[in-house]
């Protein structure tokens, strides 16, 4: 038989996703089952982006453009220049949801063997990606302690080698839920120019901030244009995780030009989704004052909830909507794994995120979920309370 | 200014689409261009396709699977089974088009430096996924003048090397309409055993073939289960490439759970798309007859024309929709650029894919083009009579 490539058992497994079959099991058994696992909100799409699917005239469904059609990118760009990041439509290349264009991202920046710095905890499949890309991720370690705050300067220069060619940040971050301040996007830009890398910026949460807390991009800041991209979605911002449409914007040329190589080989981003998309920026303003206010009282009550628990460490996130707990066991996964394979309360269990996959150092986030703050709240109550019964009974505590 | 990636700058410009420009300037200057570069067929996509996207009752656009729903799965592998293809639903994972299951085959089997031998001229965005991907390929060399047959294989054997991994074939063949017979299949199927290497087919042109042949698919050739991954779309069987809808097929478990991690890694394919594509699955008999009957028709009328124009020859193909025609020029690329900057023909002119671009050897393919017979007859009698025109006056003939 033919040997698989190194790459391919290298990629990791989704921590997000590899219990799935655990909880379609505890299903058939009849289990009800709270997905705390996945950013899959329950929030309804906005009805303009739905209707405008049902109501298109398609009868061939023809390919798009590779870079997303004219129409759609002019018009996100005013939506961009509505949140004071003043782009064109030519500095936009559509993506196939904002994992494309974070595989573009590193294609455009990154050859096999070269190194991009990640605050961990980190989106897991940065790690796809980067196996994908041939890319190794070096991680600067960022902690529960702090909150997850960026790491000292000092800590990322530690960790710059020739191979270095880009420093890769999730703001507000997925999975700590943090939400870089506009001194530390200073202080990232500082160092990129200083050693001539690229910035990449996943800001697919960006409008999901808290507290009055302002959202500053890398596009917002000067003297960076040549090195900023940044990667963004349509998935969580309308609740159309589906869509799969995503976008890479950068104000560098080249990087605009080589990405649009990769999306070229691709052919296009899918039509049906495209229109959605276009749609969706129709959205009026109330539904995000809604969805905003949701998260907040979800959070606040998901928060307070795991810290009544005896042993539960949380960091309050600003931003997004995952948290990372820290728990009173000794491993995470086969924690999660037992509540789905051995455990019920009332004939419930919950699903989480084991955190480890969403570290690359080995050996942490052993004792951490990602618990993702998607659900309404009575189901979040719940889930939660499942997950404090569970904890006292479990075999594996620390 | 932080330096572009070597495998960015490596990345090919899409033949098929790097005209594009000069086509829409074309346009603007109000000449009507003629659509022979790209295979986006002008057939109506089934109506029982686009009914279901109309239909839909879709709240929240949610993430599908990552290896695409299980109940389209099931009945993708009842279509091929009617195909007299046996395979099941957990032999096929649904992929964002053809083109990401050709990635995720290429990261499956391939590491980088990894060698992929294709006979040439092969669909040009090989030569992306390809590169994307750090992989070398490795062009076996078939001519016009044996109508694009399967080199021997003592030509294969020659190029076999420690590197060589996979060896990957279009059939029906993307440029050239070549349909491999059986024993080319079997002829392939006994080099991959006797040097352990993969045999990656892409077939999403196996409904088109003509003249009475019949496909025979290498999941149709016994003895090769652990070798065989197949790659097929949606886009073109219904007209439907905006869908982007594909999969990958293999009895090879190890392929399937490490292209499911690659799958799993960018979440899922788009929703609307794969509603689409199972509802297409319902698509009636007599729309392939009509579909296969046109086709036949525009390429019988498409190839004895353009052997009519002195100078032109061009290899007849059996499959597929698209032919490779050798023209009287020395430089096709500078041809197709000039029809489409400086030729017109009662306000008209045509846009044509340069075949050097589906070639990987340096010099091949310069005075040949890619025609897609994409255009109703009436059309592509107009076209060629244009390109009859312009090769009548352009300077650059050989």
């Amino acid at each position: 038989m033919p040997a698989i490539s190194e790459k391919g058992r290298l990629m990791p497994e989704s921590p997000i996703r590899k219990l799935v079959p655990y909880a379609e099991e505890a299903k058939k058994q009849g289990r009800k089952v709270y997905h705390l696992n996945i950013g899959q909100p329950d929030i309804k799409t906005p009805q303009v982006a739905l209707d405008a699917v049902k109501n298109n005239n398609i009868e061939i469904l023809e390919y798009a453009r590779s870079e997303g059609s004219e129409q759609y990118r002019e018009k996100l760009a005013a939506y961009y220049r509505g949140k004071g990041i003043d782009i064109t439509a030519g500095e936009i290349i559509v993506s196939t949801g904002g994992s494309e264009a974070l595989l573009f991202a590193m294609g455009t920046v990154a050859d096999y063997g070269d190194e991009v710095i990640i605050p961990e905890p980190f989106y897991a499949n940065y790690n796809g990606f980067a196996t994908a890309s041939g890319v190794k991720v070096v991680p600067v370690v960022s902690s529960i302690e702090n909150n997850f705050a960026l790491p000292p300067i000092g800590e990322f220069e530690k960790l710059i080698t020739p191979k270095t060619r880009a420093i890769l940040i999730c703001n507000p971050g997925n999975p700590t839920g943090y939400l870089y301040s506009k001194e530390e996007i200073r202080k990232l830009a500082e160092i990129v120019k200083k050693h001539n890398l690229f910035l990449i910026s996943d800001e697919v949460y960006r409008e999901f901030t808290y507290d009055n807390a302002e959202h500053y991009s890398i596009m917002q800041e000067d003297g960076i244009a040549e090195h900023a991209i940044m990667i963004d979605s349509v998935s969580k911002r309308y609740s159309m995780c589906g869509a799969r449409i995503g976008c890479l914007i950068s104000r560098n040329k080249e990087v605009i030009s080589t990405a649009l190589k990769f999306a070229q080989a691709r052919l296009s981003s899918p039509t049906y989704a495209q229109i959605a998309s276009e749609a969706a920026l129709e959205t009026p303003q109330r539904y995000f004052d809604d969805v905003i206010e949701e998260y907040v009282s979800r959070r606040n009550l998901l928060v307070s909830e795991l810290e009544k628990i005896e042993g539960v460490r949380v960091a309050k996130p600003k931003g997004a909507f995952y948290c990372i707990a820290e728990l009173p066991v000794k491993n995470a996964d086969d924690f999660a794994r037992w509540l789905l394979e051995s455990f019920q309360w009332d004939n419930q269990t919950v699903m989480v995120a084991p955190a480890a996959g969403f570290y690359s150092t080995p050996g942490m986030g052993t004792d951490q979920v990602r618990i993702a703050y998607v659900l309404r709240k009575e189901d979040l109550l719940e889930a939660v309370n499942i997950l404090k019964e569970a904890l006292k009974v479990y075999p594996g505590g620390k």
